[in-house]
């Protein structure tokens, strides 16, 4: 049944011979690898306004200066990471970038802080694509957690199907999202420059907030613009692609990438500029979005608003989407480095990392419903790890100059120099701005990963060693087979078992019974010669009515007694023909192979007895 | 480690021998059967009152009228399970009088409320004696779910370690309860009489609600009347606890249920009429008990107030810890009867029965979690399994007399038949007036469990009939002894199962691998004869990357080829050095060990390898 299910949702298994990529224009991979990028644009600008209203209503006209702060450190981010391009046209992931250039630790650190990301990227993107849904639809806002819930079970679902790399699918949503907010930073200008801007319309009339005013200290200023910093989530995409680009890859990653940052830097100040020049603000109570604030102001209710809100929630979802793609690859090749359990380095019969995408989806789906489905809450959490990365890749890149000195070596470490100490400085404007705002969590999660990491791949190399074959010997035979039969009563089920273990230890079996009841072992001794072909039945007492510790105690004993024999220790064992019938069976006999099997390291023989009914 | 938590927590094992009985004196049989009854003083009257309220402050006037009825069903009641005690000396509970004189399935009915019961008992005792203590100090209100699973948990370990029957530990809260509302009563009492009755004074001032009214229609009054009926839970417990009682048993039990029958009667008469007196009312916002109100009012803010409420939350916690002896008293007759897995019917180490215990505070937890911990709310559950018991146990004992006849039947006739047609008139007004207010859910839940207990008992049935002896013959020997080795790699931890296989099944052992990376096999098949003794290594093809599939094909050939052979599939597994370590191997070895053993019903040995760090 639970197959079934699979093949439904998850469909036929593909052979591995079909696995293949496909080469992108620079258009689609503009669009394949920008969502996560573009999409921040729909929140961004209410994060840095949530901040700043703490201080009252004026202080958010700071937000503009801000945003252009912002967009420069951008520009900064994107120059850095042309010249990753440049040297790794394979693909430089932080983390690969980190391992090669400084080290297993930064890069294992790396790692951690990218595979955090990748679950806030879920979370923090399906989040926002449902409050674009809600703040359209207000009467859905009841339901949004579960809304929430739905599109990242779809999308776990989607890419345990393995989505096909097809361009297409993304350049849709990606442009329609760019052209919609295009189109409304051009309304915004045209009534501005008309002077007729039109007032704000709220889709539920906000209820009146106490005021709550805090000083505008710089403090509060470098918290709005922490909070702003996740617009640059998903800036590195391109340079972790390169090799999907069409040759010349590495040149047409880099135009791509100068691109996205035009796009994104422009898209955000105009949208921060609009905010502004509108009087939009967050609204805890209807959470209907900043963006949506302006779409509605500018538009109207018109088509053109709701192609707005949609193409918002498509672009936030295909962002998550990317995150599927970005999370289980980096768990693999984590796997295959042995940082962590091997299981998430084979592929699925879909040919998709199938376990990383299950463990991407459950956190993320965890995320949702511990913060309530509220992006802006989620977001202390997220730009942390972006910026860790952000700053040891550009390290990684420093060293890389300083070692390899290719041509113009001294320009890209003066960029990326410039670009790592930047970096660095925001890192810690965000570890210390929103250090209380849950920013702790990851500071703290980061270290346990990475210690979790190397613990994992210490045990992997101790069991390599262990299992060399360099000095081994092919163990001695042993000089005769024994083999001790535990049955639970004497019922047609351990017949077979008894046959079983005489047939591979002739006369060296003893049948063991655990006494838990005088009566009812009186009964079954008295008939145990004519049933049990000779075979002794040993029977031992359990005063405190354990079945596992005498078991374990004789067969110490007996294996004691004989130490050259193969001990092997034979258990009936019923197969039920329902499922749900296993809860009513061998419970004990879990435990007791458990105990004889991990404590004791006995060698077992199930021999099953199988119920018709 | 679990195992060391386990000591602390619950004490040495103790042996079988150590299991005996006390018998009780009347006084202490009191204190030890009459906690839960008693206790439902507590809530009782406020259920009552947050009813009708409904209709406004004046219909409250009603209540003691209410009380009046419910004590008048309550003596009816009384002299009802009188006749039980008499005829079932040996402890008649509803499950064996129903079970005995009415057949198997309005016996398992009444075994299904009265688990139900039993998890509610705990769950509206522990909420209401947490009621107790956060009504005399407001300022714990907040943590109250937590304190009610602590002391959940607290209870379970108790019983788990197997509380000695000692009745003095019983009879202090008991005794102190009764005396203190005694004492209570007789104060509002002279108060009355002297004139001189002082106000409602409470711990927080409660806020302005607004009127919600409803008419107060028979309806209401019906329901609050069921509401009420919650007195009446526990009236049963002396009935099924006849044999702890000294000789003559049953004249002694018999005595003690009138007194107990008198004390609560006149208990919830006496708190219904000063309530009333006092305007004592729910609060819902500061949540401070009824009983609460009118000690604070009576008694002042004295060491007298707190000795009640204490007295109170103490009982209340002895209540729950009747169903704590209760239920898994009765899951273990289900069990020994084949109802429910046998695994309720065996004894732990400290000789309670740990598993019915174990359910019993995980059910109870969780509703605890589910309601808040909110007593009141609890109630509409609670009642509709009270009464759906004593009405099966009056009609067993209507089939009871018809059948025996003892002497001075037709008056037992006639105070059960009374007793039955009462209690189900009762059980239909609080099914129809509760249905939508959560009695729903245990008339559904009835049927399931009912249904459930027969699957159970079907299926056991059926395996025991598979299991018989009678047209038992031994099997045939097998001709020859064929064996598989599973193997991942070539790598020391092979070596020992290649070795058994061969002692096992000398010339006849093939070694299985699955290619899944076509390089390492054509590494591994170089290096096969180096080491593999002459044992033919069989490659699978697996296009779709799975192990199980290849594998469980393979076997299947293997045996429709050989099938007169004994075929052991042999595993080599590995035994890591520490418990974490198992999460990186062994997880494909469980799934195919599921499908060779469950669905092929092969034989299969594990022959461990131990890592050693």
């Amino acid at each position: 049944m639970f197959l079934q299910l699979k093949r439904i949702l998850v469909g036929q298994p593909l052979a591995t011979s079909r696995l293949h990529h496909e080469r992108l224009s620079k258009r689609v991979a503009l669009a394949v690898f920008s969502s996560d990028a573009l999409s921040s644009v729909a929140y961004a600008t209410e994060a840095i306004l949530a901040i700043l209203i703490l201080a009252g209503a004026l202080a958010t006209g700071l937000s503009l200066w801000i945003a252009v702060g912002i967009t420069f450190l951008l520009i900064i981010v994107g120059f850095s990471y042309r010249q990753t391009i440049h040297a790794y046209p394979n693909g430089g992931g932080a983390y690969i970038v980190a391992h090669e250039n400084l080290g297993p630790v930064p890069g294992l650190v790396a790692a951690a802080s990218l595979l955090i990301d990748y679950v806030l990227t879920v979370a923090v993107s399906i989040s926002a694509g449902v409050a674009a849904i809600t703040s359209a639809f207000p009467f859905l806002a009841p339901i949004r957690i579960e809304m929430a819930l739905f599109f990242i079970a779809l999308v776990t679902v989607l890419n345990l199907r393995g989505v096909k790399e097809s361009g297409t699918i993304f350049a849709i949503p990606t442009y329609l999202f760019i052209g919609s907010l295009g189109l409304l930073l051009l309304t915004g200008l045209y009534y501005h420059l008309s002077g007729g801007l039109p007032a704000l319309r709220a889709a539920v009339p906000p209820p009146v907030l106490a005021e709550h005013t805090e000083a505008l200290t710089l403090f509060l200023i470098l918290r709005a613009f922490a909070a702003g910093c996740t617009a640059l989530t998903g800036v590195e995409a391109i340079s972790n692609g390169v090799p999907a680009f069409r040759p010349p890859e590495a040149k047409n990653a880099s135009i791509t990438l100068i691109w996205m940052v035009s796009i994104l830097g422009g898209m955000f100040l105009g949208i921060t500029w609009l905010a502004s020049l509108l009087g939009a603000l967050p609204n805890e109570v209807t959470h209907e979005t900043v963006v949506s604030q302006i779409g509605r102001a500018l538009f109207g209710e018109t088509p053109m608003y709701f192609v707005l809100q949609a193409a918002t929630a498509m672009i936030l979802i295909l962002a998550a989407n990317t995150a599927y793609a970005d999370f289980p690859r980096l768990a693999s090749l984590l796997a295959k480095d042995r940082y962590l359990p091997r299981q998430f380095a084979s592929r699925g019969d879909r040919l998709v990392f199938s376990n990383g995408i299950l463990v991407l989806g459950l956190f993320s789906a965890l995320l949702v419903v511990g913060f309530r489905a509220n992006e802006i809450a989620l977001l202390p959490l997220y730009a942390v790890g972006v910026f860790l990365s952000f700053t040891l890749s550009q390290s990684g890149m420093i060293a890389h100059h300083l070692r390899e000195r290719e041509p113009a070596w001294r320009r890209g470490l003066l960029i990326n120099g410039f670009g790592a100490i930047l970096t660095l400085c925001v890192l810690l404007i965000i570890a210390v701005t929103k250090f209380t705002h849950g920013a702790w969590a990851v500071i703290v999660l980061i270290p346990f990963m990475v210690w979790a990491f190397q613990k994992v791949s210490q045990h992997y190399r101790d069991v390599a060693r262990q299992l060399s074959l360099d000095n081994a010997s092919i163990p001695p035979t042993p000089k005769r087979e024994t083999a001790i039969v535990l049955v639970s009563g004497l019922h047609k089920g351990i017949l077979p078992a008894l046959q079983y273990a005489r047939a591979l230890a002739g006369e060296n079996v003893t049948a063991v019974y655990v006494d838990l009841d005088p009566e009812a072992t009186a009964k079954m001794r008295q008939r145990w010669e004519q049933w049990c072909c000779g075979v002794p039945l040993v029977v031992l007492d359990s005063p405190y009515r354990s079945l596992v510790e005498p078991i374990a105690r004789y067969v110490q004993q007996v294996e004691a007694r004989h130490k050259d024999d193969a001990l092997t220790i034979v258990m009936p064992e019923f197969v039920p023909a329902y499922r749900w019938q296993y809860l009513l069976h061998n419970q004990t006999a879990v435990l007791i192979k458990m105990v004889l099997r991990f404590q004791l390291g006995k060698i077992i023989t199930t021999v099953p007895y199988k119920l018709e009914k």
